[in-house]
């Protein structure tokens, strides 16, 4: 029987964070390997999770009065070297195009691995006069990075993403900016993806390669080891420099301008799919959710119609408030439906059979707790309102606890090896900011410096690594 | 002084509609030339057009049944030629990556073209059953094919467009996608664009490189010369049996799928541009206007904070049912707004001043007449709401008349190569169907079959080159 409930092929997430991980993003189909290694495929369901960040994230830049536009995918190579620190992040990386039309480019050109020389080449055309800025472009596109270890959303050769590119009058405003993109982030992880985590600075290490200063938002996966999930970068006026990208200001000055840029990608996806999924599957918070509530129908011959009429109803009346779908696929079991809906990772699933339309209720399970109530259709609206925003809110906190968890205050190395050897996790330690301290940590342990929280207090330490004077407790991690 | 009204640098449409079309693109600011030869920028204008198209096509879409997904960017070679027709057509125009992540490729990289090969080589792995069928994709990316000759959105090397891609079980439900997809097409044109055309068959020399039958949305520009706008493919089981692409039917069978394929991309803007245009720029008409209204507030420094407030309080009750913004830049004049919105195209302005507030009144005016009229601002929604109907059908009925005024019935190769060597247009004649006959009406005119109507009836007639029998009348133009 081909509609027979298949057996999860899912292992335990304790056991082996990667092997639940991969088997999660098969079995719910979200994506799949594509033929060039390092390539995936985005799925339906896999790509419904992107266009429902994109919508929520979208409304939010555009709010910040940045206005979406779109730049060429090729990048003459000597854009790309313009700016030296720049192109000396970004040239291991490069997928590099050598032919065009049938004939040799007297040039090669670059797949944009991101896209501030392409877009401040122009950035330089448009921009003339103080009344021009604040200058704030946005762009949704895919970017290519050729990666050796990949693994699917986490870490691929190609993957979508936005990027903000503002520029500005002043240092000051620049500055604003960066940390108004830094706390819109936050906002789309606390708020639509329930995923808690730390914003802060990055070392100089870390950095953008030809920006001034990095900060990012840094989440916590299951394993202990952290998510680089979006970042934020003050420019300062290293590409202006580069660009000449200039402005007369009101003093009638040839100025140049004060620059950011900021992304998030589908990497982000990947971090949902690690904190939220479960031996079930995924499980998706109702925000970021697709689909909200899938309505599964039960009868048999007799009763099919008068079940299918009521399912049908009562879809109509929830989708005016809930992103809700009726699976009344006549291929399929019930058993079956509510196993793909599980691993899909639906918040809500509704049954409906005679019995509960003679009485008048519904049956409602949770997905993230499995818990199953018997609902009057008269409470139901109001009841599955409650359960989404609890939903919600658990799925956050949830993040917030593990997170905590596996935060570690820790003031001697011996302890930070130890750590870092056995659970992982951030680990809170002073640094005195020389970067071979950095490089020998992570060298020993692994741990890189994720960053130092804007919310920070200047202390009198010692370097967890060194012993001399350090003002700032950093976090610490091993990074995906 | 530096907000003086920047006098048009637009000729006029009607001596030379190619001058005129850069103008306006320019002018408007709707898109820019990128550093590599065939590339261009969408600015923020010309892209918010894409995303208003986006926003209606994907609902359509959907409404199809069909779901997004995103495949990669890179083909191997391989792939590519495994549909002998498909890469023989697609060949001069690609771009391959020879290099990545600094090391020669050992399989060159083709920049999708289109997705037919990627996507069959995963369809072919996830189609097992009848139960799976039918199965629609649709894909929004952007596609490269390297052009000689390169237009501002009619003609780049790259291009934005969606893609979808359907299997099904049998011929006769793949050909009922095929005429859906253009249908919807059609609706897309008619009703949001504003565009006329006719829809129908292409011939075998014009179709797409690997289907079987091609149909298409074919559009008269101003200048007589047809704009191929969107096509939808019956590729029957060409792709199925190079790709592998079988599935069990319910006889227990192995079959191959029928598959179809259908694309709209961003030359559809070009379209608008052109048949919309006049010598004051663009016109949109509301539907596809990213911004319908404009509120131009018009004040001293006395009643500055007076006119502001009710120009706000406007914007605010109009915003709920229009795309309306306030234009509060205190650095431009009014005169330099007026030509500001005039030039981008925004359907109407609203005029606010101190005399409109004490007579509780707005002026309000139209971008495609420029006439002018007082309403009270108690009539003032169901005006405007009667206005946007107005533009909205008006440009249609436009779009029709200029094509109607520019379609030649003709039954003499005489008068056809008349016709083509003056005001040119749509061409209704007899062809026999032998190719012999339409490649040299293409080397002595310029014009080639553009489509057989769909609503076409058998008739007897003579070819119009060779004079033999022939049952219906084609469609021929000049083709962009």
């Amino acid at each position: 029987m081909a509609d027979k409930i298949k057996k999860r092929q899912i292992p335990s997430k304790n056991k082996n964070l990667s092997e639940w991980y991969l088997a999660v993003v098969r079995e719910a189909e979200l994506a799949d390997y594509a033929p060039v290694r390092g390539t995936m495929v985005f799925r339906p369901w896999g790509y419904a999770l992107w266009e429902s960040l994109q919508q929520n994230l979208d409304r939010m830049i555009k709010q910040m009065g940045v206005k979406n536009a779109y730049f060429p995918l090729f990048i003459p190579m000597n854009l790309l070297e313009k700016e030296k620190g720049h192109v000396e992040g970004f040239s291991p990386e490069l997928a590099v195009v050598t032919y065009g039309g049938g004939e040799k480019l007297t040039e090669p050109l670059v797949i944009r691995p991101t896209s501030e020389t392409i877009m401040y080449t122009m950035f330089a055309k448009w921009i003339k006069s103080w009344r021009d800025l604040p200058f704030k472009i946005n762009q949704w596109s895919n970017v290519v990075r050729w990666e050796k270890r990949t693994f699917p959303f986490l870490r691929t050769a190609e993957f979508l993403w936005q990027e903000g590119h503002t520029a500005h009058v002043s240092h000051e405003e620049a500055q604003q900016q960066v940390l108004k993109a830094l706390e819109m982030y936050k906002q789309e992880f606390f708020e639509q993806l329930a995923i808690w985590g730390v914003v802060g600075w990055k070392s100089e290490t870390e950095k953008f390669a030809g920006g001034l200063k990095t900060t990012t938002f840094e989440a916590l996966m299951p394993d202990g080891k952290a998510l680089q999930a979006a970042t934020s970068h003050d420019l300062g006026q290293n590409f202006a420099k580069a660009f000449e990208v200039k402005f007369q200001d009101k003093d009638g000055k040839i100025k140049y301008v004060w620059q950011t840029s900021w992304g998030l990608s589908t990497r982000a996806l990947g971090g949902l799919i690690m904190v939220h999924g479960d031996d079930q599957g995924l499980f998706l918070p109702p925000k970021i959710a697709p689909l909200q509530i899938v309505i599964v129908p039960i009868y048999q011959d007799k009763t099919k119609s008068e079940v299918l009429k009521t399912a049908k109803a009562l879809e109509k009346e929830l989708e005016v408030e809930f992103r809700v779908e009726l699976d009344d696929r006549e291929t399929y079991s019930p058993g079956w439906k509510f196993n793909y809906w599980e691993v899909r990772g639906v918040p809500i699933r509704i049954e409906l059979g005679p019995r509960d339309i003679e009485n008048q209720e519904v049956v409602v399970v949770r997905r993230d707790t499995f818990e199953k109530e018997t609902i009057k259709q008269a409470e139901l609206k109001q009841h599955l309102k409650e359960i989404l925003k609890i939903q919600q809110k658990e799925a956050l906190e949830k993040s917030k606890k593990l997170t905590l968890e596996k935060t570690y205050t820790v003031d001697q190395y011996s302890q930070f090896k130890e750590i870092m050897a056995t659970n992982k996790g951030f680990i809170r330690a002073f640094w005195c900011g020389n970067p071979e301290c950095e490089a020998k940590i992570k060298a020993e342990t692994k741990a890189t410096t994720r960053c130092l929280p804007l919310e920070a207090k200047e202390e009198k330490g010692k370097c967890i690594y060194c012993g001399k004077p350090a003002k700032y407790r950093w976090y610490f991690a091993q990074a995906y």
